[in-house]
């Protein structure tokens, strides 16, 4: 029996809601999903400014927060409704909605406070999306984690090796968005194996560089254009090769307060004199050298198999940078999501839906490995409001 | 086959966590409950200031909201662990808990700003409590009803329809907890005649009273001791009797934004110079009198027969508040819950438990006509975070 879905994704970038439907078949080692429609509907400038609001510790406030959970609720399940209408489907023909929701709190470690926990919060009412669709619906995933002791991310990793586990190929999955991230799954791999980490800046450096140089007219290197003109300086290489991050063993992660303006505030202060191409390529060169350096230091030289790389994010679109990566392993081979027909841009929706696929089944679909968790659990809350929901939902189970 | 179940309250009285492990058999008609054993947890003065602060607009804050969710969440498993150890069970023997959670806001109405939604706001991570007890756990069931357009309130409405409606007695069931809410059931009643709204204050404003009057000594007039002493003042009793809900028409919910400190704020500005007992006793009587008038109001003088009063919560244990209600209801028979040989306190505990039951079987267990829903609906979000918990919770399903 094949299982239809939704999947619901906000990122932390407040631009919209990705909504895609999906067919699934098959559980946990052999699952099998492929996209039947997807809709993207951006916020409108109102709606991200309360987000934002919401979101800032300094500007948020108690009667807003929870009235924004169940706006976005309400707002969710009207997506939801607008892809079936686009998809041709009815809320009949759906087992379940599985929604990210969207972050307004998180934080991976206990404050000083003595009644302080580790926490995060997603909104988006689950139970107002299901009353808004007469679908099941999934979502709330992260605190089962984070209540297991967990960081509540990265949840990417599971996805990746729900999509990407092969029994005869060993494979990294690199993500390039603001920051790069690696889940690496060996060949025939079990749940235990997967390892995960920031592999340091993603696209962050390089655009910023960009930003600067065109004087604040281009956020972006399109098709790694400017790169491309450039040559990349030795001197700016072996300053960027010495930046502290690279050396630090996995776990780690690194954020924006690393790899942010104030490095690119040093890059400048010493290089700013370089062409602005050269400069890009430099950064852009560089960029791909953390990631391949990466896999050198912390998994090939231990003894891992590497075969092939997959790559995703906005880097995925900057040929230069795959090309670099690709120069970097010459005995690997290289490719992006699409080559193994999933989309990039749809991924974190897709993969919360097999999140809530896998909650459903009543089986674990985190990895402690990936976010430190003390344990595996079931992560995943659970809502329908009506009897017809639930009987569509129970469908999963009998699978 | 019986299900063994553990329900959870956290009042909006902030005074502790009743925990009730009971017995369940039958479905909606032909229910039934037994209590095999209990336990009372008093929160300590730090939480309760805690959730005193996070729970108040001025003082409430994004991280401390969050942190609190997981907070409690663990509190309420620690306390299902120390129930389970207390009555001799295990983990093993109970096939899910059902917790309220705490209210930290609640709102049944649109706000002014563009994006607002009525809403309501409850803490205490159900994820976090299956990863301490490793039980299923159904909570968080307010947001569905808010989503079908209700109040969020009252929910005990049905709970209050099995154990009471009467072929021969028409009867209202009133609840005096923080606020005071009844449940109508006239006499061979069927579910859709029932009627359920707030009534106003229960004991809020009598404990904010008594707190402020002993310099924060006592938190309750303990047998109505004080109330006795006093007496009515006319001017504060018509000050009080002018409060905009008490016109409102049902269905109608409220809460501390409206009776907590701010409210008692106004009172002490106006009549802070009166003797201490003669407040007590004029907002005790006014406790009675915004209950009793609201029978009066909106329910006898429509046509509905009364023959009793049963009443229940923290205020069923004072004796004035119960002498004056019986006053003002001369020709009706007035008696608390243990006359119909059920432990009041334990009522809601029991009645979450009794929700979870029938939201794990897909059954609607919310009544529109008591909280204005546009349609019925199956409250409840559930969360499971072992397989094992998983399995105990799918036995309820089958029964």
């Amino acid at each position: 029996m094949s299982i239809l879905a939704i999947g619901l994704m906000s990122g932390t970038s407040v631009d919209g809601i990705d909504a895609v439907l999906v067919e699934i078949k098959g559980s946990q080692e052999n699952i099998e999903v492929e996209i039947k429609d997807s809709i993207e509907t951006k916020y409108t400038l109102e709606e991200r400014k309360e987000l934002l609001r919401v979101s800032t510790e300094e500007t948020s406030d108690l009667q807003s927060i929870s009235s924004m959970n169940f706006y976005l609720g309400k707002k969710y399940g009207e997506v939801v409704n607008n892809l079936l209408k686009k998809s041709g489907y009815t809320f009949l023909d759906i087992h379940f909605v599985s929604s990210h929701g969207h972050t307004i709190f998180h934080q991976p470690y206990k404050g000083s406070k003595t009644l302080d926990k580790a926490n995060t919060l997603q909104i988006g009412d689950i139970s107002a999306i299901a009353d808004t669709t007469n679908i099941a619906v999934v979502g709330d995933f992260r605190t089962a984690d984070m209540a297991a002791g967990g960081h509540g991310a990265p949840l990417t990793s599971y996805i990746d090796y729900l999509l990407f586990s092969n029994r005869d190929t060993s494979r990294v999955i690199q993500n390039i968005g603001g920051i790069g991230n690696v889940t690496y799954i060996p060949k025939n791999a079990k749940r235990e194996q997967i390892v995960s980490f920031d592999t340091g800046p993603g696209n962050m450096v390089i655009d910023e560089v960009v930003f600067r140089v065109s004087d604040q007219k281009e956020t972006y290197d399109k098709d790694g254009q400017y790169a491309r003109k450039g040559k990349v300086n030795e001197d700016l290489m072996l300053f960027l090769n010495g930046h502290e991050y690279l050396q630090v063993k996995p776990p780690k992660t690194t954020g924006r307060e690393v790899f942010g303006s104030h490095f690119v505030d040093q890059i400048f202060g010493k290089f700013g004199h370089l062409d602005a191409n050269d400069l890009i390529a430099t950064v852009s060169d560089w960029t791909a050298v953390t990631i391949t350096d990466s896999y050198k230091k912390f998994l090939i030289s231990k003894g891992n198999e590497l075969d092939e790389v997959v790559i995703g994010g906005g880097g995925s679109y900057n040929p230069y940078l795959l090309e670099r990566i690709a120069y970097h392993l010459p005995d690997v081979k290289v490719g992006i999501h699409e080559d193994y027909g999933i989309s990039s841009d749809l991924k974190e929706a897709m993969g919360f839906a097999l999140l809530g696929y896998q909650c459903l089944k009543g089986e674990y679909n985190q990895l402690p490995s990936a976010t430190g968790a003390e344990h595996s659990v079931i992560m995943g809350k659970i809502s329908y409001t009506q009897p017809e929901a639930f009987d569509r939902m129970i469908a999963v189970r009998r699978d």
